[in-house]
């Protein structure tokens, strides 16, 4: 993907714990913390056992359902700005390549991507921020929405065919005529530090609920227990934000997962994981529009590290939108498919269920990352309409 | 509506900011503290004047459109238990019959209520959390979920017919039969109280903000400047809240303002303003179903008074759509329709715009209460599908 990056970061470099330390320092200052959120009802529900029926025609059927303790803890990306953490990245990548390229030369050249998604809108409108020219090269069939949202941010959308052929082209047409610096939407070592920040950031807000618990616990040192979050679960699509988190929890005691919709082959990376290799192309119009995308060659090589994601797991269609259903109606929380993979997984999935089950009778405290929110009313209510 | 309280308070005494300070003491071990939140696209918007185009047709289609500036401050009741500001009324109702009559006696004899709404829900949890028999008689042509809801928190659910003269009956027997005490959904001293701690945790909460905006600012003292919130408003329906809210706010600076529905005449409280006398029935489906019921006795007596209530504003049901669709969309916060008018009134109101660009230059900071967030998706698309 990288085609003419001036990028002195050797190829295939892995980030660390301390890259995604230095991320958040950098990024800081352009980004919102997001709220961490519990939800007792949603607790309830995920510690209760699935009906027999639901695990009808499943590996599991003539089994009794798993009865696992389940506290969720949601990190609200879809408060962050431009309604996803891919803000994060965005910002980071440009702000490496300030650092590397020097301001001078970026805002000489501009920044170029392609994308008709988050990402489009992250680059704008980190690009306006730091006063560098954007050229988002989107589909034509674009919703006007997205679009809008992207050129309301500041940068130049340039029209091209829908097949990643026809994108690259019009990418390499922008980059000949303007030298722009491709910014990839999760391949990329910046970009990946950039997401991983959600990370840190859960880390550290879970840790300050579990001192402000002890503290009305009446604990005399003050100090928390010390435990982290037993398990965090992100969506994969590209992969950027799961081999974010996984890298700044790899030095710790948190298990990260992953979660993918199932429909037409949409979960490529457990697929992968499964035949050791890395599945290179994926065509899918699964509900979850952030995730029809392969994982790339370095989120796979983070994410396919056992020592860093201990297991992907996927959901079907229904079970995303009954998730979604939830976080609408429950937590009152305007989320976008992809969002409630995670959620899903835990609701559903009863591999997953069994794990929980099996490794602790006492429960996990489990963060959920919700990726973002940006939906429509019309498109959640074509969602619910039959 | 008043059919056998046994209270010993006076009828139609009205409540002072004090007693809302009471009544908050009360109720806090019960209740959430809801989060109030900001919104800077929203600011933008409402700060950004109406096109000549959405004036057609209005009193002011041949004006320039005013240009207030208008600063959001937004208390999340779609957080409360059970989604609604009504747990405070229904939690403050209860302990204070538990303090007059005796928890033995309420014990013993229960309460009752009608309501096919966020009441209902308020009131069934207040009581079974107290351990207090309760009685909902609800229309049998509810929606499922209204009566699985109100059940779900262990009251028992008596069918009656539609109209209030069959409600009424239903509700006689229970009390015949039971001894059942009455809690009305609005026209009450203590539900007025209860609802009216909304404004208190406004008023601490817009402190907390100021001062941490003074704090980031290096001011010296750590003191927030003192003032308070330029304005509140509120939605209308019997108007438990935006009275007890106008109580509270009433040794205070801040104005208070109500919003209704125009619909089919639901804007009853503003044409009872208008011709001095409180509009006794209203026949609307509009909808903001909360806010479908004409204002209560002792709530006209509060609202009617112009030292506390500054004044009720209407809005169309396209304009409500208008600003639920925003609310979601760039919010991000799952509202019901009532929960909106407030916001409406201040995106689409061009009498209210016109009195903030008069009074304040440099603009108001307006708290908006979203007064609860029961819905549903099909509600969404049902809502947003024409």
């Amino acid at each position: 993907m990288t085609i003419t990056t001036p990028s002195p970061t050797p190829p295939l470099q892995v980030p660390t714990p301390s890259s995604i330390h230095s991320a958040y320092t950098l990024i800081t200052p352009y980004i919102h913390r997001t709220p961490l959120l519990t939800c007792r009802t949603l607790d309830k529900i995920a510690s209760t056992p699935q009906s027999r029926e639901a695990l009808l025609g499943t590996p599991f059927e003539n089994t009794p359902p798993a009865n696992p303790q389940i506290r969720f803890f949601f990190k609200c990306e879809n408060y962050q700005r431009i309604g996803a953490f891919k803000a994060r990245g965005a910002f980071h990548a440009l702000l490496r390549l300030v650092e590397r390229v020097g301001e001078e030369e970026v805002r000489r050249v501009g920044v170029v991507t392609h994308s008709s998604g988050n990402h489009a809108q992250a680059l704008s409108l980190a690009s306006s921020t730091l006063n560098i020219p954007a050229y988002i090269v989107m589909p034509s069939i674009s919703t006007p929405s997205k679009i809008a949202g992207t050129q309301s941010h500041g940068a130049e959308v340039i029209f091209s065919g829908s097949t990643s052929v026809e994108r690259e082209a019009v990418v390499r047409d922008v980059q000949a005529r303007t030298g722009a610096i491709l910014v990839p939407p999760y391949d990329d070592y910046d970009v990946i530090c950039g997401q991983g920040t959600v990370g840190l950031e859960m880390w550290e807000q879970y840790k300050e609920v579990q001192e402000g618990v002890e503290g009305e616990g009446k604990d005399e040192t003050g100090k928390g227990k010390g435990k982290g979050l037993d398990a965090v679960i992100t969506p994969i699509g590209g992969g950027g934000l799961n081999s974010g988190v996984a890298t700044f929890f790899s030095d710790k005691e948190t298990r990260v997962f992953g979660a993918e919709p199932s429909f037409e082959g949409g979960d490529d990376c457990r697929r992968g994981l499964d035949a050791g290799v890395r599945v290179e192309s994926v065509k899918t119009l699964t509900i979850a529009d952030g995730l029809r995308t392969p994982v790339g060659v370095l989120n796979w090589k983070v994410i396919s590290d056992r020592k860093k994601v201990a297991g992907v797991y996927s959901v079907t269609e229904e079970q995303i939108k009954a998730a979604m259903r939830l976080v609408l109606e429950r937590i009152k929380v305007v989320v976008e498919p992809s969002a409630v993979v995670g959620l899903a997984v835990c609701l559903y999935n009863e591999e997953f269920r069994r794990l929980v089950e099996r490794e602790a009778p006492e429960g996990w405290d489990v963060g959920i990352v919700f990726s973002g929110g940006n939906t429509t009313v019309e498109a959640i209510g074509k969602l619910f309409s039959w």
